[in-house]
């Protein structure tokens, strides 16, 4: 594996616009993006998504890593073969082999500037550590969910996911382009402190695991019965209290949110209070109206620095 | 044609999802409506791009009522297919004819709750100076544009489309779904007192007067070369000065305001400052980053009130 080079992916869901527009930016004009001396590749995810502008083609591209599917011949869906593709080419035994890859999405939901670390991977704890001690991100770390995996990071030996919104599908935002170049020039930043040596992290890191997931309200057609209510709209982490509204019928009744009672698959957790992906528009299709988390500190280990600047 | 019974419609962009999700829970539940004694029509307009989660399969159905093109035995695009359809069932001569059309749309712009009508016929006049009395709402009045025609009220002898937004494509918002229901309820309210001989109007209807769009600075290739300005952003119905800000390209390069010289086709005029459609997800591949209005003030007249009851 070539030292140190970053997979940079954009447009992973072709209708997530704005990281597509900016990477077009800088391949015109590699100057504009501050990369701390990293050596990047620059990739479009899913090209076909893109010219479509649709989130995918045959099925969803960032839950189309999981082993057993790339390793099955039988799965011919393009999602499923770019994905081979994109680790032949720049996988860690590819032909442009990356240590790290950052994946650039949006989303509809409030959930601002934002990292997505999967799992407790050493050299991840270490680059989100570094980036929310830059510039306060939060940060949500999904595990453990069954039915939610074969994220594109996870088959590279580090990565994360930035995550800005909220921003229709579709759409180009410049507040939302230059949240993006920032979170990835942090990440960057991060990069290469640690492979310098230089890298100090704070005393600990927040993060928002991941319990499980909360859907609609539905009619025994699998068709919405519920809205979700006004008040939830736009509140990304921000903690529920016993008794918040959380969906809204067209008649005017309120489901209300009830610790440890609703979520899937570790719903019992009655800390699990931290929404997050509330209402995004992709998710509705999963069966997810919003995820709920804990919020944890998790005091940094001095071995995450070094898993991350071996990379 | 029956006396009076008025076509809602929904989705007839299927991704605009608020509307048709409300339209079911009014078919459940017909008391949810305050329909002002109205007989109605509840109707999707494209159930094909609905279930795909599409604005359209094969081309805008809201651009697909031109009469030139209905007319034409060559064109079988789906939606061409599906306004002859809506025509021979709900239009003024159908088996279940329709005088009125209320065409309930949403949009990614900050168009708040609005009312977009084309044209200047008398009861369409009525109908919205009605409801601006009631509610407010402001009005984009859409006329001699040569490269938006063929919407579907243009086809019934009165009718208008209620807008609301902002809201992501394919989601369902609680608060959007209030504010389409709230401006239907005013119209269908307007509509009743009219017949009754009650309804009052105003001295005079506030319109904004569609001039011309302006499409966002592109490459040679067509891909756009800037994004538009934060500053601008969710700024609708806010007049433009001269020199603000509009598109930002990455590297920090700023378009600014100068009037009349840059809308089509009728750019000319140095009082078309107020913005409307800003960034509209739909409205990339139509070239069109926002419209530009004037803002005018038109005296109520007697005869529209008798050109509205009598429908």
């Amino acid at each position: 594996m070539a030292q140190g080079r970053v997979l940079v992916v954009a447009a992973t869901h072709g209708n997530e616009r704005n990281a597509p527009w900016l990477l077009e930016q800088w391949r015109q004009r590699p100057q504009q993006l501050a990369s701390a001396g990293v050596d990047l590749a620059l990739e479009i995810g899913n090209p076909e998504a893109l010219a479509a502008n649709r989130r995918y083609i045959d099925r969803d591209l960032n839950r189309s890593f999981a082993p057993d599917l790339l390793q099955d011949p039988a799965r011919t869906e393009l999602e499923v073969q770019r994905a081979r593709q994109l680790l032949a080419q720049f996988g860690p035994e590819g032909h442009q082999p990356c240590s790290v890859a950052i994946d650039l999405h949006s989303t509809t939901s409030a959930m601002g500037n934002s990292l997505v670390v999967y799992g407790r991977r050493p050299p991840d704890l270490a680059l989100a550590a570094g980036v929310q001690a830059r510039l306060g991100l939060p940060v949500y770390l999904h595990e453990a969910d069954a039915v939610q995996t074969g994220f594109l990071v996870e088959r590279w030996p580090t990565g994360l996911v930035i995550e800005v919104g909220p921003v229709p599908q579709g759409l180009v935002s410049a507040s939302i382009c230059r949240q993006t170049q920032l979170a990835l020039e942090a990440c960057l930043a991060v990069l290469a402190e640690a492979r310098a040596g230089q890298l100090r992290l704070p005393e600990a890191l927040c993060v928002h695991r991941h319990c499980g997931s909360v859907d609609l309200p539905r009619h025994g057609d699998g068709t919405p019965a519920a809205a979700l209510h006004p008040q939830r709209q736009h509140r990304d982490w921000r903690p529920l209290a016993d008794g918040d509204p959380l969906f809204w019928c067209a008649d005017g009744t309120v489901t209300r949110f009830a610790p440890g009672a609703m979520t899937q698959p570790s719903g019992a957790n009655p800390a699990a209070r931290w929404p997050v992906f509330i209402n995004e528009a992709a998710y509705g299709e999963k069966g997810i109206a919003f995820s709920l988390c804990v919020r944890e500190r998790w005091p940094c280990e001095p071995g995450w620095i070094d898993a991350l600047a071996a990379l």
